[in-house]
């Protein structure tokens, strides 16, 4: 029961986070979105809205990094796995009527000079999505072999930076356009980046 | 000297909403960081701070159209044109302390689902960059030709997208290795994209 009152408060946040920012969203209004007497917010959160913010970027980020092997696992071929990454992406937007897919990342962008240790949470937050995301692209293969090592980390910076841009770009002119845009200008840069396994070395090996 | 105090308000709007956002900033704030009573600001923005925010953006966004023009210039190759835009914005970012470069990106992801006036506004402001930074693309030769008409507003997507989110990154992480990143990321498309210009078509028939 505890758990669910407290796990309550965290996803009215990323709700409240997701849909208004960090600025606009009071306790008050996370008590009431979350259905909790504020005697129960700070009885989780000692700390208040810094805290509760932390938490719910953290949960909210430790969802998100399932998305890439999910999205990506169906396709050999890296460039078309890439497309279908911002296809994905440029359909769920469209769907859900161009609401904010990343509060870290809006979050982040908010208070990165104002609230430096929620800064600090979202960088941990992204690290994490960059070294999984890394780890994804060495350790599995791709028509063509496999991810030269040097770039899998390049790679996931450049495919997340771009979507979080391109998230930005379609809620703000209600349109898939930048969506479709950003896939399509990867994929020849992803192209690039497969080789032939070289003979003899196994996938273990490689991971 | 109604000019320069009006300026005032526009120019510390705008400061504000870089620092700290839409929804962290208030209208006396704005006042006080403009040395303005408030009597003034209502004098010029009778609708108060969206007005004000609205004004901010767009005076904003007139600035940072001619970002791209004077960055890609010097480059007859656009591959290497699109690394040398990436590498600004690094050195940029880096050397303002991880400043937020882009107040309009950033407001309009804060407020796009709470504030349809003023995301309009956004929307505008975006409109326009992509539209003179189309302008430019189709207006200039490369090395190797011109770009394929089609593709220029593509081309253009791709870039602002990529420098919004590569952006958030880089203030998130503390590191430019975002953007260094995306411009990489982006030159094997970019290649793609000039093709010889047809014989006996001049600059201006094309433009």
């Amino acid at each position: 029961m505890s758990t669910t009152s407290r796990q309550r408060i965290v996803t009215a946040t990323i709700e409240l986070l997701r849909r208004q920012g960090y600025g606009a969203t009071s306790v008050k209004a996370i008590a009431a979105a979350a259905h909790a007497p504020m005697g129960s917010l700070y009885h989780y959160f000692p700390e208040g809205k810094r805290q509760i913010a932390a938490e719910a970027l953290r949960s909210a980020g430790a969802v998100y990094i399932h998305l890439l092997p999910l999205l990506m696992d169906p396709h050999d071929d890296l460039p078309a796995a890439v497309a279908a990454f911002f296809q994905a992406a440029a359909d769920d937007i469209e769907h859900t009527g161009w609401a904010n897919m990343c509060p870290v990342g809006t979050v982040a962008a908010e208070i990165a000079d104002t609230e430096p240790g929620l800064r600090e949470v979202a960088a941990e937050v992204v690290e994490l999505w960059m070294g999984a995301g890394t780890r994804y692209m060495m350790g599995r293969t791709f028509a063509g072999g496999r991810l030269a090592d040097a770039r899998a980390r390049e790679l996931v910076q450049a495919l997340l930076g771009a979507l979080e841009g391109a998230f930005v770009l379609a809620r703000t002119m209600r349109s898939a356009e930048p969506l479709l845009a950003a896939g399509r200008a990867l994929m020849p840069y992803a192209a690039t980046l497969v080789t032939p396994t070289p003979a003899g070395r196994s996938t273990s090996e490689q991971a």
